[in-house]
This record gives C-alpha cells, structure tokens and sequence, in this order.
C-alpha cells in the first residue's frame, strides 16, 4: 500500500455549498459560472444546478415541490426565475418584508429547517440603474410589465426617489394590482396603473422607461414599445439581458436616448444571492469582471 | 472598477458533480468526505450530501420520490443506505445485472434522462475479504442476514469460490427468498436456507462467517450470535462499520478467530461508486490511507 499524503488541491475542511436555479428556459445562464467562479476564488467549492421546468417536462407550479425536495437534498438555497417568481410564495415559510412587499422571490434560502423568500431582483436593478445611468432626470418613469420584475423594478424607482411611476401592462387589472400592493410601502410617491393603449400620452411626458416583460428575451422576441415612441430625451431600461443588447436597446441606441441593459443587473442578482447562500462577502468587481469576461 | 484577474483556485472549467446517500441514520458517515477529498485530489468539485430519511421525518419509501427529485434537481447519483437498497427499486428505469441478480441496488447512477441501479456492496465486500483474510479456508461459509447486504455477501461468496454458502436469517422465509434469487445465478455452488435455530450446528462445521445484519452498529448494540459459537477456527467477518470494531468482532479476536471488519468495505464501495458517478479513476489507496486518517 503506497498512500500518498500531499495536501488536496482544495481543502474539504471548508464546507461546500450547493444552490440552483429553477425557471424555464435558462439553459445559457451565466448565473452558475458567477457563482461557482466566485466561490472558488473564495476557496470554497460551491455547486450551482440548473433545472429548467419546460425541459424536464413540470409545469410552472411544481416549483413548490422542487423546493421542499431541495431542501431535504441538502441544497443551501435556490434561486427561481420565470414564471415561478409568484408561484413559488406557497412553498415558503418566511418572507423578508421586501419580498413580502413585492409578493415575489427570486432567491430562497433554507435555513435551519425553514425555507425563507428573499428578493434581490429590486436591489439589483437600484445598483444596475445607479451605475449604468447615473446623471439622467427620473421624476416620471413608465414601467412596461406588472410581473414580478415590474414589481421590483417599481420597488426600486419609488425607493430611489422617482416621483411618479406608471406602471403598463396588456392586462391593466393586474398594473392596478401591483400599484395597490407597493403605494402603502412607499407613501411619498405616485404610482398609477394603465393599459397598453395610454403609452404614447405617458411616455410622451416620461424621463424614461423600464421594460420588464420578456419581450425581448431570444424566446420572446420584438420590442414592448413601438419605435416612433422612443425620443432623445427619454432614457430606456431593459431588464432583459439574453441578449444583452435586445431590439429595444438597439432601437433606443439609434434614436438616441441614453440606455442601460440588464447584463449587469444579473450580476448584483448573482452578488447578493451568492452573500445570502453562503454567508461569505462576495467581490462584486471581481463578479462583473468575469461576467464581461463570460460575454467578450 | 478594480478587477481582479488572478487565477481561481480551482478552474471552474471542469464539471462539477453532485451526488449523495440516501438512509436513515447516516448522520455520520465518512463518505462524504471521501467522494470530496478524492475528487478534490483529482482537481475536480464534488459535493456529497446526506439525506437523513429519519431526520427529515420520511417514511423509507421516500426514497423512490428523492431519487426522481434528485434527477430533475442536477444530481449525478446517489448512493442508497439501509432501509432502502430494496425500496429503491420501483425508482430505477435499469438495472445492471449484478443489480438484478441481488434484488438490492446501494448506487442510483442519473444517465442522461434514465435512472440505473447498480450494486457495488457484493464486489467491496469481495475486495475487503481478499484483502483482509486472504489465506482462509473458504469452503463452507454461514451468513447471517438476508437482506440487501446479505445478498451482496452471498453473491460475493458464491462467486468467489465458496462451495457452500448457508444464509441464516430470523425470518426463514426471507433466508429462502434470497437462496432462491441468487442460486441460479451460481449454478456450481451450494446456497440453502436456515432459521436461527440451526446456527450451532452450521457454525459448528462452518469455515467462516459473515455478519450481515444490522446488529452491532451503534442504533442496534448486541451480537448476532451467541459467544460460546465462536471458536479459534471460524474466521469472521463484519460488513457493520460504525463502529469500526463491533462487539462481535471484540469478542471474535478475544476467542482468538481471524477476524475483518467493514471499515475498508466501505472505501471499495465509494472507491466503486466514485467512478460510476463521475467517470474518474479514483486513486482506491489513497482514499483507503485518507479514510484511515479520519477514523484515527
């Protein structure tokens, strides 16, 4: 018996993590590579699963049972992503009071036995737009999509200051809904719902907008807003970041108007969940260094 | 922006594994920390997790919905422990032929959509006896248990040479079960069927013997057999090993019998299913010195 005794090339002493992600269509998802990049520079092994509902054949609500099958596997945590951001609410004990607030997760955490509903989407999307377009005017903004991104993306507006948020969906019942469930939050600010057909009087008068559907998305393609709406002035957010530069953004380039993607934003996302996961401190620069590194 | 751009500490570059063990009562189990130390030595991630069944409150036919949940959920393979190496079955879309002959699966293998059983209990347990009692008679061998390591002792025994192998179990109807399942397969051998009762006679002209019943680990304290059946001529051998040294291995060395026990069974068994999962070659005596260093 010839037993080696050199040092493991990482040491085991650490303990591992495992987290996932668990949506539709996130097969090409950088979210793993974050994480698992990270943490390795951190000297901790971390494994981040992907497991995509429309190729495993479940439909968007066996979310909950993934869950609770996530947790008796000794998984630290998930995050979810379209379309179980809502319905992954019944297959949680706790929410934080911004999840709570926004009546959406995008990151679960299990901890000690109970399954806690966090969401960074809103805090990410803050940093996202703080960085990309620090200096533009925001006292009316129009949000396009009343899901679970429209929501934190309208947490976010009313917490950083904008004055007047409108948010824009096909289905308005469900603006109103989500404007009646942030304004108690946030009672300084207006926030008003509208359908489809107020967008060109509101974004006539918008310092700028935020797309928060999916069109846009490779599997939704086209643009939420006709071009002929898009003006110098009006600066555009889009929250979708596969592709990085989707046709609104391309669009909103040629017009002129100042833009910021979501690529970055997926990367705050993948920050602060990575923090929540594991309880380490993340290095956001080195994150967006290799995210860019990802896409070059 | 200050990006750091020095190498990770592992190269995230490689695949990752995930698998784990599936039991009741494996709180501590060394095989964590095998499958990681090894595939940390080979410059991988690997991360093992132990899903208590009894912690978690399961009932042991669980297993069949775990094992479905950890396939969606990106495992690679689990390994599956005492009560379910039998209730796994109704779970598995395959069975390798050693698997099938046993009745017993102890290792799932997720294979791009189909689910495989495989045992690696039999071929360890031959690896342990070659190695620790390599010069012992082995004509006529008494296994007590005739569960799924019972069976795995059987199917190592017969074919490994032994002519006449009897299995002894309290439920005489299961001793049958498996002599009927296993004969078949061992056409120039001796495999029969007895209760307790006729214990002292057939260890009276017995070779050796195996313990493969649960008692001697730490939930079921005892011997299977009384002390005054033990004598300087039978050799023995435990697969139990928490505790490494059982009270009838203690009281086997006190009668003076040649005596193995299960410690390294279990390296051969995650030696074996370390390559079955991850498609590596595993250094098996570097993982037998690692696994001596944890038990000093």
């Amino acid at each position: 018996m010839t037993a080696t005794t050199r040092a493991p090339a990482v040491s085991t002493a650490h303990r591992s993590y495992l987290v996932g992600l668990i949506g539709t269509g996130i097969g090409p998802s950088l979210t793993p590579s974050m994480h698992e990049r990270e943490a390795a520079e951190l000297h901790h092994r971390l494994v981040y699963r992907t497991v995509d509902l429309a190729e495993l054949g479940l439909a968007p609500d066996s979310v909950v049972d993934l869950v609770r099958a996530a947790r008796q596997l000794g998984f630290d945590g998930l995050n979810v992503t379209h379309p179980c951001k809502q319905l992954v609410l019944p297959g949680l004990d706790r929410l934080t009071p911004d999840a709570a607030a926004l009546g959406a997760v995008n990151t679960v955490v299990f901890e000690s036995g109970r399954t806690v509903g966090h969401n960074t989407d809103w805090s990410a999307f803050a940093r996202c737009l703080e960085r990309g377009l620090p200096d533009v005017p925001r006292d009316r903004v129009v949000v396009l999509g009343a899901g679970g991104a429209g929501a934190a993306v309208v947490h976010a507006l009313l917490g950083s200051g904008v004055r007047e948020v409108t948010v824009v969906d096909t289905r308005v019942e469900r603006a109103r809904e989500l404007v009646e469930r942030l304004s108690g939050h946030h009672p300084g600010a207006v926030c008003r719902a509208a359908g489809t057909d107020a967008l060109e009087p509101l974004l006539s008068r918008a310092d700028g907008m935020v797309n928060a559907t999916p069109i846009g998305m490779a599997r939704h393609p086209g643009t939420p807003v006709p071009a002929d709406l898009l003006r110098p002035s009006l600066w555009v957010a889009d929250i979708v970041y596969r592709p990085l530069r989707t046709e609104l953004l391309a669009l909103a380039e040629d017009r002129g108007c100042p833009t910021v993607g979501g690529g970055e934003m997926a990367v705050f996302q993948a920050s602060q969940a990575f923090g929540l996961f594991t309880g380490l401190e993340p290095d956001t620069e080195r994150m967006l260094a290799h995210f860019h590194g990802l896409i070059a």
